[in-house]
Parts: structure tokens; sequence; C-alpha cells
């Protein structure tokens, strides 16, 4: 029997959940496009988005989703046969890579097997490169499929004066983890609207330093990726090359407020790495009773605070389990090395102490049910850690 | 610090949680009511309510909430001065006697002291009334206060053949628990919309027997309330007494499909069961290592499905932690003897696994954090009891 | 063929259209009703209400209709066989002595066969009144079935020092035409939700003097009813007499605002008086050709300025014609003596000069498809009112 | 004095009005991205949309606008320096051939000077061409800003056997005037959610005959572009190259139904055509009383059927007086020769008689008000018309 109507809790690391309040702002048919109130608008989410980023650069938005990002980016950074270094951590590193590849980018992988990337490695690259030939260093802040987190002060630091552009994609971490890019000197950020910023997807931005938008265009920088008409536009229309996305202004307006006038970006970051340590709290407590249950990332530091990969046997059966008999539902194992025995917890963006105990709680229902072994306590060591921290 | 920005956990019995199709279906502007749609959705929202009480009999729709059916129903069965016998387990019971008597209804409380009714005591009364001067016998099948739950189908039988009519307060209990007004024999049934039906509040609804209609009007009986004029209706407008609350019949609709057409009434009322059985366990396992808490019905056929009543000290700042902490909101220990050390976690309509268990996650958080002591192993029992019973 | 795919005109005279954002605010599901955010917006909502009445006096809010009202403006102040005065001006003000006459009131009716009450009448009557047997004039501001207008401060003026209350209906008409209760030496005004407040139906809204609240309680004033117990209140379920109706307080607060906040008063009469004024415009023109066509209350100064009843050769046949084809739906002619070729036409509440000018555009598409003979000039004339107000 | 505060009537060229049901269809969190739900729909969508543009063909989604299906078109035509012949009818022909452009492609514009094309000329051009130097033939269905409609099938029939592809823009006619893709003959087809798709902006479509298809890839063609790997996927986020736009999703579904499974396309298309001839009769009598009002486009063969352009002096002071005055919202003169003296009536997706009516009423006050002369019965002549084809 099924113990599942009642509201959804989706853990999955995107689309996150919205919240009414966004579905809300959303739900109005578009104004008259040419009026006074969208420009207003529009101003007022590139000035949100860029708090929420740290910077006070430049902002190119982008109706699309993180893919079109990444080739946005790479449309206004490389010309065909440039070399870009991209550290890779997980799945969606690798699919950055081959995603800039197929474009013409000369990419070359520095793999760290679902780790957090070594800055130490980097540096010893980069001096290799005496010629200065790379003309990016590429990094997600936390690959949604592994769960790694880079330390990206740390990245920039090893590169030293390589005059390579920083380049991070903040997709599953922008709205999660701190970002300060101007203060920690990166030139390139990638996001979009339906992670951390807790919106529909539909949208996605591009930050860049005057570093950057220094190189000016190249070949395939063309109308609709060229950065620079959309960050020094006036009209939403030239913002957006064409009609702007009216729903996802309003939705974006009212989560930003949400994040940085009501809650506070620092709450915001702190509720999250809270969130993340009561999930890692119980998949140990799990995995002392059953080695097979482990965090795919070992070290605390270098896990994401806005999504939790792990390891467990018969993963696929569990979350079928939840979702159909408890209304939640997990993410797969993605590019996890045997995805049958893995799967994701998110708790990201819109994500309270309530909805990650309904997570654990749903999975401790269905170990039981499933008799997969697991250690036990693992709820009240969850608990524990939503008692110390809230 | 706050881990509460998240999608709420409304655990307070009632308003219970809307399900967003719900929201969806009532967000319309009133189509022309005087046209084809409304006596359709109308009639079609009638029939829906009627598989919903088990019955075949009359049914009258009240724009109000649980208060107005009180007074519509009284109004209907009684005159000034006639006699009620009203079987009180909890606070609920008691604001309805003392709601009609000021109508002037003579109220003759029985008293169970936020436990189930006991059949025999009442069959003993009955007994004694001998002229039949009892109208009415009266009965809350969950008093919301104490989630007390009355034994219908038993205090049917201890009431034999006198004439009373047997007059049964659904509110905190239709579309959680079994009711089979015709197979059982109750004559007036009265609930709302904004608990098990899963819909905001704004409407009530009274089903009544063949038997009960034969009373005719009395002096109380005054063209709002007069159920011959609504359960004999045509139009809309006749059955609501002037215009319909539109967007309650839209959310009506919905909800009754999601209930009656989609999950079933079997598994409905089998889902609340094993809810409620989850939140004992917890509680009971909080329990063995305190004594201060404890549920407030002792036996468990005599527990409601949808709302669980327990006392448990310091209650008023533990409901306020988990709200600002955690985002769940339990409900106040209405009625108790010791209020402050009270408190309700409801499970009622749209309400799955998934929430339970952030309810259940969110208090032993709480608990641990204001260092309230509790037994252990609460989590882990309910979530055995989902495992067993999903 | 039917061209009436598009955004629908409700010109009904109720429910009348909701704007958008009205909708919007009301699509959220219940908050905790015991929380911080209830009373507050509740106190707000009555705040508001009392400014647009034009009162500081006492007001009790209902779950219902205007038949609600009605029922619980009676009872509250008469005991059966008490006597009132109802000056009744079209079938609203029939349909209004006949609810409170089958509650025990002696109701006295003084026709005015579908034309505004006349002062005069009233003085005469008083006057014979030497013992004050009567306790209550009772008058529709609009009759929104012959569009009728009473002018309210001529018939407190005929009244004197008559004892009496004078008990307003304001249900067609605050919010469209000027009410200062308390300037004008009103006891009892009634209105609901569904018309010039914008909003969908469900709520009744009963304001009274002093003067009225000393006449204290009947024994018909029984705990649903009594208006002391709700204008005395604190707490939000002691306003609402039981769980309150809390969609309809997120949607009041919102169209309130529009209303008072960012319209205006004065500028929302005004605009009701522009547009009434089109309508006219144009049906006189009509008349012009066809003496079948003509405003049911000829006298300017006795029209209603929320709705406008006519005589109309074929009326059924032209509601059908635009409705079906061009998405336009009007009222029918409710009360009128030839109903069949009799309708209204709305503009109430929610309603702009486009709206009124797509009304009346397809109305005239109509009679030319239908071949009803009419004047022409009537779109310009109508065109010409708003070029001369707006 | 306002009289605007009502439903606004939006009448610009798009974003087009979105049906309430349209916004309530979209107005859903997530789903599981990876459940069973996405991947239906998803597929539900593509085939509706296929049935829309009358193909069998290939079709490739973007989340974007009408620009992203400009550059998404010429990435899987053109490698840079290969030959387009642009047929420019408008502001909007000129804008795509500036955009594609400035990708590399060589457009020659054959201009027809606000007019529609002319398949003579372009026969005779496409003559010269011996080589077939010319890879594409381009054209507007319909240009919104002049609103000349090109005679798709004369056009294909001019090319003969030329191998150039026939690419033709949809952006403001599908949905609104026929087309038939292969029927007719059409190569590539791009059109965008916010005209006559009736929903909100946020997704282009490119429908592409196996001829288009068969080109293959060219250095312009990016991951992000290429329509082979998008009309070729299976689940959802292959065909959106990674995260679908899930509200877009939804709320095409419930348009896509209106238009072809509810209104039925014949009929759609009939509907356009008698509003466009309303507005024509309007504009025709206005300017018989002032030659500065005219139609743009002089041939009604040549006009759409979705919006029409008119000379109007003082156009800009009457748009602002019917936006503030009436609640219609009119577009700009957009590519007009004296733009200050030109304004557009859209009548495009969501429209029905009775919109039409009310903008030309606002504008006839207008008119009037501001003392712009203007020929008498243009409403009447307008009424007549829908009074015919209605």
């Amino acid at each position: 029997m099924s113990l599942a109507l009642g509201h959804p809790v989706i853990a999955i690391p995107g689309p996150s959940p919205t919240p009414d309040r966004v579905l809300r702002a959303a739900h109005r048919a578009s104004p008259d496009i040419y009026g006074e109130e969208l420009p207003k608008l529009n101003q007022h989410v590139m000035d949100q988005l860029k708090r929420l980023a740290g910077t006070k650069a430049n902002l190119a938005p982008y109706i699309g989703n993180g893919h079109t990002g990444w080739e946005a980016a790479a449309a206004n950074m490389f010309a065909p046969g440039e070399r870009a270094l991209l550290l890779v951590s997980g799945h969606f590193g690798a699919s950055w890579a081959a995603q800039i590849s197929e474009m013409g980018v000369a990419v070359e992988i520095m793999d760290f097997d679902n780790a957090p990337a070594d800055p130490e490695r980097l540096a010893a690259r980069l001096a290799e490169d005496r010629d200065g030939l790379i003309r990016a260093v590429m990094v997600c802040q936390t690959d949604t499929a592994s769960s790694a987190a880079a330390d990206i002060p740390a990245i920039r630091a090893a590169m030293q004066d390589h005059p390579a552009l920083l380049v991070v994609d903040a997709i599953a971490s922008l709205g999660c983890s701190p970002m300060h890019m101007d203060d920690w000197g990166v030139d390139v950020l990638i996001s979009a609207s339906q992670k951390g910023l807790m919106c529909q997807p539909g949208t996605a931005f591009l930050w860049f330093s005057d570093r950057a938008a220094a190189r000016g265009r190249t070949p395939l920088t063309t109308p609709v990726w060229d950065w620079h008409l959309r960050a020094g536009a006036e009209a939403p229309w030239r913002f957006w090359n064409g009609t702007p996305p009216v729903p996802q202004l309003f939705a974006l307006e009212e989560a930003l407020c949400m994040l940085l006038d009501e809650e506070g970006l620092e709450t915001v970051w702190a509720r999250h790495a809270a969130l993340a340590e009561t999930v890692w709290a119980a998949v140990e407590a799990w995995g002392a009773g059953n080695p097979g249950i482990r965090l795919t990332v070992a070290d605390p530091a270098g896990r994401a605070h806005s999504v939790t990969a792990l390891s467990l046997p018969r993963a696929d059966a569990l979350r079928d389990w939840v979702t159909t008999r408890t209304g939640v539902t997990l993410g797969v194992g993605l590019g996890a090395k045997d995805p049958d025995n893995a799967l994701r917890i998110a708790h990201m963006g819109y994500c309270n102490a309530a909805m990650v105990m309904a997570a654990l709680g749903a999975m401790e229902a269905g170990m039981t049910a499933l008799s997969i072994p697991h250690g036990p306590g693992a709820l009240e060591a969850a608990a524990k850690v939503i008692a110390a921290r809230a």
C-alpha cells in the first residue's frame, strides 16, 4: 500500500523544489513588454543576480539551461583550437568538457576521479605551461553527480600569475555555498535558475570579469551568444536578444528577494551547511552497519553542501520504494561506478530540516522494508545535528 | 539559526494541507453562474460528497465552517427546549454542546473525560428515557482536541430502538476514517471542507436521513438553515441559498476526485491508519524514557486516525522550536488539562509518510535541543511501522 | 462560427470579474491559523472594510453570501413579530422581504415598481407610525435586478426623528457608488465579497452602528448570527465563529488594497459613474431606432452605477448569441415584467472602458446578426462619453 | 481620470495574451524530471507541435525566443560564407538578415518595402542563380512589424526546381494562419511559444524536412544548436540539451489542446481571418475621414491575420491615451517610415471578438478625446463584420 499521497518531497539535485511564492509570482500573463514595468523588473533582477554572485562586474542572461551556459561561456572565450584545462570531479565536469570539445575547444582534462580538484596538481600543470597556451582553467564548484566540491580560492591561489581565466560552473552551488566572485578572482561564473536559485528551469547566467571581457569576440561569438551585447544592454529585449522570458523574471525577482533580502545569504549558506551535515551523519550511521553504504566524497571539506552522493546496495530498489510508498523522490546515482548501487540526496535551494528528515526517514523505512542492512541510530544522529545547528 | 526555509509541513489538525492541484483548480474567476457549467459541477460535487459519506440520503451544503454545520443541524432538528444527549470526549464536543445550548436546545452532556464514548453508559441512560424525551444522541466521530475516536456502530447498537436521531460530527474524521452513514444508521452527519477533504475552509455539509427529514421544520429553521430547501434544490443558487461559493466547488471537485476516483477510499483510510500508528510508535518510544510523554487516549482502538494528542513536558517551547527552526508546525494542546505540556500532531488529509517522518524528526531534534528527556529509538520505531505498512 | 475564444468578458452583475492579482493572492494553502500571520491579516481586512464603508462603528464578518447577510442582519435586529418597512425597487428587494418574513419578521412592503424609492412616500408612512412600531426601514442602495438606485441621504432625511434603524443593502453598490455610513446615518449596512469588492463569492459583512448594537440580542440571535460576538472579537476564529475563510482573507486584502490604497475610492466611484453613462448613451442611441429598447430606470439620478437593466426585444436570443459568438456574457433580465425581452449589463468592480466597449460592441454585432432593429451611432455615442470622462 | 482598472486588453503583437488555463497549467513545481511523467508529456507536446505545423518531418525544440530560432536554424543550414536569399517585407525580415549575417552567412536581401514578397521577382532572381549558390530562400510568413503576409505556396512555386531550401519564419503566424508544411514544401519552419501558441515566451521550435536534415552539420553546428541531436532524442533532457523547460511544457500541452483538440485548427484560422477583417473595416472607415489613417498593406490578400499595422496621425499619443485611460495596450509602429504616426493592433492567439471591439472602441474614444480627425461609422462597420462572420 502506498503512504505517498501528500506533499511530495523532491530530493533530486534539480530542478529543485520551487517555493509556492515563486510559482505564484510567475503566474501572470505578460504585460506590455515595451511598457515601464519590464525594464525596471529586469534591471532589479540583474542587480540581485550580481549581489548573489558577489560581483560588480558584468552579467549576461540567457534563456536556456546549464548546458546553454556552458556553450555561451565557451563561445565568448575561445576561438576554435584554443586550449582549456578542465578539472573534472564527476560526470558533469566530463559532460562540460565533451560539450565544448565539440565546439572546437582543445580541452585538456585533469581528472580527480569523483574527488575534489587538487590545487597542487593544478599548480604543477600550469607551471609547465610556460607559453601560457592554456586560456582558461575550468572547474565545477560542485559537481552535481559526485557531490565533490572544489575549493575555489585555493584553485585561484594555485594559478598564481598564470594568465588563464578562472571559469567556475556554479550551477549546483550558487545560492547554496559561498561565492565571492570578485574577491576570489573568478573571471567567468556560470549558473542557472533551477537549483539554488529556487526557480523553474529556463534561464542561465554568465557573470564575467573585465579581464574576460577584454578578450573580445571570437569566431564562435554569434549574436545569440555574444555576452557584450547582453551585458551592456538597456532595453530588456537586448538583454535577452529578443523577447525576454517574462515569467522567469517574475520568478527570479521573488526568489532572489527571499534569498538576499529576507533570509540573507550568510544564513542561506549556513542552512545548507547544516543540512548537509545532517545527511552525512545519517549516512555514516547507516554505513557503520554496512560497508556498502558510504559517502562518495571521503573528505568532509570536499563535500558539496547542496547534494550528497553515496553508495548504497540496491539503491535503485530503494529509490523506487521511497517514491511510491512515502512521497520522497531521491536522485539517481549519476556517473557512479556502480550506478544501481548509488544514489543522491539533494538538500538544495528551498529545503529545510523538515524535508531532510522526511527524506532520511523514508530511506530508513525503505531499507527496513527491503531488508537492506544498515547501522542503527541514523535518524537520531541526524536529529542531533539539527538540534546542534538550528 | 533557522533551518526552516523550505516547504512548510503543517501538522495542525486543520485547516490541513491543501494539494497544489486543489489550489490550482480553485484559481479561476467565476464563470457565468447561470450558465451550463455550474449546475453540472455542483451536482457532481454533491454526488461525490454522498459517496464520501456512504449514503444515498439527503445532502445540504452550506457556506461556512464546522460551527456553521453545528448550528445548521440543530436548527433543523430541534425546537427550543427540546432535549439532546451529547457524548463529550473532548474540547470540541463541549464546544458543540455550548453552541447549541445557546440556541435553546436542552443539552444533556455525558462526559467521558477526553476518552472515547462508552456505549454501555449510553445504553443505560437511554433505557431511563422511557418517554423518549431525548430527541438526538450526538457524538464526534473524532474529537479534534483529545483525538478520541468514537465507535459509531457500537453507539448505534447501544441506542437499540430508542427513537432519538443519531447525529455524528465527522468534521475531523471524514475522508480519514471509514464512514458508512446508511449502513451504520447515522441520521445526521456533519462535516466541513478543511480537514480530511483537503480543501480550504469555507464550506460545511449536512447529510441527513429521511427519518431526520421527516421531523419537518421547527421555529429555529430559518431560510438559511432550512436543509429541505437545499437538499431538494436544482439550481446551484438554491443549493446554496444565494450565490454559490464557486472556488470551493472547483476545489472540492478536484479533491474528491483524488480521494474517491484516484486513491480510493479504502486506501485513503488505510493510509491514515498506518500514519497514525507511525506516530503512536514514536510517542510510545519517547515515553519509555519520560513518563510525562504519553498519548492522551490510552486504548489504541479509541484513538483517531487523523490526529494524535499527547502530553509532553514543555510542549509549547517545543512547538515554537520546531516551527521556527525546522519548518514543521504542530498543533496546540487544545482542551488538555495542562495545555502548556500538551500538543497535537495532525496526520490528516493530504499527508504522506514523508510528512509524518518530517514532523517526528523535527520533534526529536527539538527535544534534543531543548533537553527534554525522551526515550531512544522513536524515529526508527516510526520508520518500522512505515516499512511494515507501506 | 464562433469568435469567442479569447479572454471572456463577464458582464453579469455578480459574481463579477476577479482581478488576476486577487486570484493569485488567494492561491495559498492555509498557514497555521493560530500563528502570527492570520490575526494581523484579519485585523487589516476589517480595518479596510470599515474604510470602504465610511464608518468607525462595528463590523461583523460572515462566511456566506448576500442572503447570509440578510438573515444575519435580521437575526440581530428583530424578535419574531417585530415590524420592518422594506422599500422595494425590484426583485432583490422583494426577495429580501420574503426571506426575513419567513424568519418571523412582520415585513411591510412599500413597492416602487422597479423605480427608486420615493423619500416622500416614506416620510408620509413614518408620520403615521406614531407609536414607533416600525423597527427598521430597509432599502437596497442598488437593486441588482432593476438597477434602481436609492438616494440614501434623502431616505435618511425623510426618516426625520423616527426611531427606526436605517438598514441598507449595499451588496451591489459597495465599492461602486459612494457610501458614507457614519455621515449618512446608516445603522446597518450589508454587503458581500463578489461584486464591487472584486473577490470570489464566500463572505458577507455587516457594519452596524452603536444604536443598532444597543438593541441587544433577540430570540433569533443564535451563536452563528450574533454580531456582538464577532464585532468584539480578537482572535480570528472568534471573528468568524470557528475556522476563518482563509483564502477569502487573502483575496480581500489584495482587492481592498487595489480599491482603497491604489486607485482610491473617489476614483473608483467616478470610474463606475462614467462607465454607467457610457452604457446609457449606447442604449439610448439604440432605442432611438426601436422603442422596445429602453432603460428600466427612466431617471438618470435613479440609475445604479454598477449595473444597467434594459428592455430589448429578443434579449434572450441576443444574450445567447453574444456569449457563444463573441465571448461576452450578459446578465439575464431578472424580475423584469417581460424577462425574455430584458437583460442586464454589469459594469461592476473590476471593469474598465475596454470591457464596456467590448460588451456594447458585441451587442451591436448581435443585434445586426439577429436583425433586431436598433438606432445607429450607439458605439460612437459610448466612445464619446469615454472620451469626455476618461 | 482613468477608466483603465479592469482586465487589461493586451493588443500588442506578442507576447500575446495567455489563457488563464495555460497559466494555471504552468503553475506547478517540477516533478522528478527522470520520472515517467515528463517523457510522456514531452512526446505529446512534440506530436502536437507537428500537427500544428502540418508536418510529419523533424522537430527540434529550443529554450529561447524567436531570435534563438533564427540562429539555431542558420547554424544548422549554413557554413560561414554560404549564401541565403532573404525576402524582406518589414523590420523583422531585416533583423533576421542582420542576425544571420553576423554569423557569417552571406545574406542577399530582396526588399519589398513593407509589402508582401513578390514571387515573380523571386523567380527571376533564382533563374539567374545558375550555379545554385543560393542555399536557402528565407521569408517571414508574417512580418510582425509591417503585417505583410507572404503567400508561401506561391513562393514555393516560384522556386521551381531550384535546390535552395525554403525557410519560413512563422513566429507571428503559426496558430493564426494556415500552415501545411509538408504539403507546401517548406523545408525549415521557425516559430516560438509567445504569439499564436498562446504561451509565455521561453521556447522556440524548428521543424525541418529530411531534405534539410540531409545537409548535415556545418562549422556553425555547435552542440546547443545541433537539430539532429534534438529531433532524434528519446529522453527529455536530450530533446532540450540539458534540463527541459518544465513549465513551458505544461503550458504548451494545455494551449495546444485548446487549439488542436478543442477549437480545431480550421476554426482557429477562420477566427483570425474574421477578426482581421473586423479591424480592417474599422480602419478603412476611419481613413475615409482622414487620409493619414491607412493600412500599411494595401492588398487585403497580403495582410496578416494576426496583426494589423497602420499609419495614424499622433499614433503615439493615442497609444498612450488608450493604455492609461481604457486598459487597452496597442503595439508601437515598429519599422514604419514615420513611427510616431504608426501603430499596430494585434489580434493574435487568445483573442476574441470582444477583445477586438474593446481595442477599436478604445481607439475611437481616444481619437475623439485627442481630436484626431477620423471618419464615422468605424465601430459599426467592425460590428457588421462580426455579425456576418460569427
